[in-house]
Parts: C-alpha cells; sequence; structure tokens
C-alpha cells in the first residue's frame, strides 16, 4: 500500500509537470488494471474470494488492515508442494538410511530400517508414526546444520520424484506461487507453517517460493552451540524439539512470529488449528483449503487418506464458509513445468 | 533513510521536470552526501568503522554481500536499552509479584516474594538466578499471550525508572536508535537477541527500535494452545521451553532466522557466543561490544559487575580487533530525551 502511494505520489509529480496528462495517466491505470495478478487460476468463486477480501483489507474503509499486521500463513505438504504417495521428507529420510547403511550394519535385520533398505514401503507404514519418527531421528541428527544444509541440497539435486521423474522441488503448485505473489505485492509478511523440518525446508525455499529462510516455521530437533576450538559449529542432537502440527501450528506461530495471522492456507486437518487462530483475528480474516480433487493431474484424496487427511477441516470449512479450493476445478495448471512456453 | 532516498527521489524527479536539471542534480548529491546517518555518533574510529564496514559490503566489489545474507542482531538489554540498576524486566517481575500479592498470601512469608514485597532488593538478589527464575515462572505464567501482553503495556504505561523518573522505554540509546536505522536502510534484516523474555519484549519494540515482533529472539516459558469453545487462546505455562543467553543465542539465531549473521551488536559475556558465531561467517562480518563507561549520563561497568558483566568479551574483543564503542567519548547523547530540540 506504502508502496501504491509512493508510486502514485511520483506519478502524479511527474504528470503535473506535464502537458495533457491526463491520457498518460489513464493509461497507466488501464493496464494496471488489466494485469491478471492469478493468471493460473480459473475465474469463479475461489479466485473472486481471494482477490475480493486483499482488496478489502488493503484499502481504506473499516476493512483495512495495517501492513504490519498483515501476516499470511501457508502449510507447506499438500500445499505449496505435492505430499503423495508419500511426505517428499519420507523419500529423503529413506535415502539417508541407505547412504547410512554401511555405518550400520544391524539396520539390515533391524526394523523399521530393514524394511527401507528392502523398498518395503507396506512394511515401513505399519511401523506408524513411531517408526517413522525413529528414521528421521536416526538420519536427521548427527551433522552440523551446516552439513545437514548441504546433504538436503545434493538431495534435492539428484533425488527424482517416482511419479513424474523429476527433482521434488518441481512439484511446487504454480496457482500458489502466484498467491504467495500476490500476498506480497499487497504487503503480506508471508510466512511457511510446516509439519515437516524446518532445517529440511530452509535449503530450497527461498528458491522455490521467495519466502526467506527467517520466514520459515516447523518441526525441530534440539540443536547444541559448540566453540569447536574457534571454528564454531551448530550440531544437530537426535532428539526431537518441536512438532509443528495441529495445536502445534498456532504454538509455533506465537513463538516465531508473534502475532496472530489475518490469513491462513492449508490442505489437512493438521493445518485446521492454524485456521481456527486466524480464524479468531479480530481483523477481517481468510481461510482457504486446499482440496485435492484432481486424480488425473495430481491426485485425490481427502477424508480417508493417511497422508493429508481432510476431514474435520472440510467439514469446518462449510460450516464457517472458509474458502475451498477445488484442485480440479478451480486450477488451470498444477506444476510450473505444465505453464505453456 | 529510506523516506530521505524517496524524498531525494521526488525531489529529483520535479527537478528533472524544469530547464537546468544538472546545477539542480548536483546540489541534491551533495545534500545526500552531506546527510549523517548517525548524528549523534562523534567522529572517529568507531564511527568510520560502522560506516565503512557498511559500506564496504553493500556495494559491488569481493566484499560485497547479498541483500538475503544481509542478518544484523542485536542484543537488547544494555545495548539498545539501559540494564541499571536492574535488567528492567526484574522491575517488571517485581511488579507482578505484589500485584499478584493478594491471591498468594504465602508470599509474605515466602522467599523470595517475601523480598519482593518487603522492596528488599539485597536479600531478593542472594537468592541468585535461582530466585529470579522463580518470581519470573510465578509472575510470567498462567495468562493467555494475550492478557500478558496487555499486563506488559499497561505495566510500561505507568512504571517509571527509579533514577530517571520516566517510562523505562524513554532509556533506549539514541544512537543505537540511529544505527538499526541506518543498517535497515541498507537492506540489512535487522533482529533483536536476547536473554530478556520474548513476549515481555515484542509489546513494545516495534514502537521503540522499529524492530517486527517476529524480527525478536529471547527467552521463552511453554505454551499451549487451547480451542476453549470456539474462543482459542494461546496459554503461557509456568515452566522454561529457552534461555536465549551464552550458547543459546547462536541456537536461538540458528532456530528463528536459519542463517549466519554478519553483523552482531552485544555488551556483555553473555553475547560472546553470538559474536563468535558471527566472526565465522565466510561473509566479511562486523563484531561490535558496548563498552558502558559513562558513569555520569549512564552507568559504568563491565569486568566485575553481576549485571551485563563484559569480561572474557573485552579481552576477546581487543584480541580479535572487533569495534568496542566507548559509550563516554563515541556517544554525544545516551537518550532520545537528551537531544536539543
Amino acid at each position: 500500500m506504502k508502496k501504491i502511494v509512493q508510486y502514485l505520489l511520483i506519478l502524479f509529480i511527474v504528470i503535473a509537470c506535464k502537458e495533457n496528462t491526463a491520457t498518460k495517466q489513464d493509461e497507466a491505470t488501464t493496464v494496471a488494471e488489466n494485469t491478471d495478478p492469478l493468471p493460473s487460476w480459473k475465474d469463479g468463486d475461489t479466485k473472486n474470494a481471494i482477490v475480493n477480501y486483499v482488496n478489502a483489507v488493503t484499502k481504506q474503509g473499516d476493512q483495512f488492515i495495517p501492513v504490519m499486521e498483515r501476516i499470511a500463513v501457508f502449510d507447506n505438504d499438500g500445499n505449496l508442494w505435492s505430499e503423495q504417495p508419500a511426505y517428499f521428507q519420507l523419500f529423503f529420510a529413506m535415502d539417508r538410511v541407505k547412504a547410512l547403511a554401511q555405518e550400520h550394519p544391524e539396520w539390515k535385520t533391524t526394523q523399521p530400517y530393514k524394511s527401507v533398505l528392502e523398498d518395503d514401503m507396506a512394511t515401513l507404514m505399519s511401523y506408524g508414526e513411531h517408526g517413522l519418527i525413529e528414521i528421521v531421528m536416526a538420519t536427521h541428527g548427527g551433522n552440523t546444520v551446516n552439513e545437514f544444509e548441504q546433504i538436503v541440497k545434493d538431495w534435492l539435486a539428484t533425488a527424482k520424484h517416482p511419479r513424474f521423474d523429476r527433482p521434488y522441488t518441481e512439484l511446487v503448485y504454480q496457482p500458489m506461487l502466484e498467491l504467495i505473489n500476490y500476498m506480497k505485492a499487497n504487503d503480506f509478511k508471508t510466512f511457511i507453517v510446516s509439519g515437516g523440518g524446518i532445517e529440511f525446508m530452509r535449503p530450497w525455499v527461498e528458491d522455490a517460493y521467495g519466502i526467506p529462510k527467517d520466514q520459515v516455521i516447523g518441526s525441530s530437533i534440539k540443536t547444541k552451540y559448540d566453540y569447536n576450538d574457534g571454528n564454531p559449529v551448530i550440531r544437530r542432537l537426535p532428539e526431537l524439539n518441536f512438532i509443528d502440527d495441529k495445536e502445534g501450528k498456532p504454538e509455533g506461530i506465537n513463538q516465531y512470529i508473534g502475532r496472530k495471522p489475518v490469513f491462513a492456507s492449508g490442505n489437512s486437518d493438521g493445518d485446521l488449528q492454524m485456521l481456527r487462530w486466524t480464524d479468531s483475528n479480530t481483523y477481517p480474516s481468510f481461510q482457504l483449503y486446499l482440496h485435492h480433487t484432481d486424480a488425473e493431474r495430481e491426485w485425490a484424496y481427502d477424508r480417508k487418506s493417511s497422508i493429508g487427511r481432510l476431514d474435520k477441516g472440510l467439514d469446518e470449512a462449510n460450516e464457517k464458509g472458509w474458502t475451498v479450493i477445488d484442485m480440479k476445478n478451480d486450477w488451470k495448471v498444477i506444476y510450473p513445468f505444465q505453464l505453456e512456453k
């Protein structure tokens, strides 16, 4: 808003210096109005709801929200990038188990590692959340934060998604990239609030989404600073620090941001508390759920999925009139590589 | 600084519309060069070191630091505002003990509360860190985060500093306000990294320093989200979560920012680990220590002070050539209210 005011002020001054200014000013206005900030979103209720909200709260009036209060939070898995056939971080953890297997000969005969080494997803999944946490702890600790960042980057540079045979970072949603940019252009400060590992996300979110590392909230393990004889490092310990899911999301938002968001975007029941927290803002707020309805271009899942289950959230969205994206019908394309060149 | 740049831009455009622009443009440039971004700092080595660093790393060249990497961290107590005769948050906690005393009749006969109720600082201090933490836990938990924010604001609106008889928020350092603005104008993202309570600082740092709430790192207690029958709250629990001091500072920086700073400013041995962490950056980095040398206008203390002890840090600063502010000789004024009107 400030930038717009400044821009208009400068524009006004330039125009005031010239003759026949009216025509030029009209041209500039028309160009601005014709530029669609969300070109990959089909016209319709969903897109209108978003644009109407942003217009209402950024213009002076009774809906106006001061810039400092414009906090927008986005879940990541299944909301900014895909999460099927399993969370991408699980593929990373499985590849880490394989990479570290030589140092751990006992894994060949110990579950849940054995099932990873044998690519036996069914058995792995039977160990449930406990088994997955064990794998994450065994593979995500033990390095310095710098080393871990490099490990993530190296993995992303070579690993391919099993269905699309492309790097995982290419499976971000084009319409959501446009939404993030649109919010930023309207002076919203955009944060990722994800159940995924904070240090798994930070190495790539700046390139992928244009969201700075310090605007990422996620699950974390404990760390310890070590002076290390004058070469300070921060070591990653195999101990859980914080789970940024469900109730953890508003708690994490409070801990990191210290301010209630006005805009929240998620896709699962794990985001419900974050959406409720945002909905309780005294400023006009916006709650957005992404419903995975596109079995052909992406995946279709909701109430019965073990990954990204959207059940209570869908009911509450309907009750409260929150906006629900119907992926199949609201999005022209899913991924950036599908854009016509 | 940004406003000055914008003002100059507008000025330039107006001028560009007229004849004889060359002369006018030269005038504008001269004004810009003559504008001192740090007017409350005396000319000399300290000011030169800061300005030379900022100039070197923001211009294209072998010292250049990309904008995303320009992270500047500032300790708060004794660095951005005063911390004598005791940390200001301790005065807050003591006032909370008095305000809550009616609900806790046992405090009249139980230490360390008894010494607080009797204004017996000597006895209170004899209970050391353990006693202080007990008082903070007893007075900082039990509310929702919204309630606590209001309690802090109400306290700041009425409480007066014992020596200066002014609100505590007036005891911020004018030269440091200028430094923060100078860094921001040069695209540094500025963070507070304080041993003080994160939720004690957030209610006032935006007004006092122009640093957003989400760019504050501090010590914290645990919190818990509660749906509360449709009126969600986050409750503050009487349980320590994180101590953002000494080794905790680089750990907190990693947790919240996820990136090593290039500029660190502190005043005590509790900041040493943060300065060392910054010093290990592969980009050119700057370490700044504020030495309290002004017994007349502020306070003079260093190696033997129980508050804000600067001992090992002072030795290491001398060894490593870090910049040390001599408050008495480097600063023209201490507080904004001392500025000539």
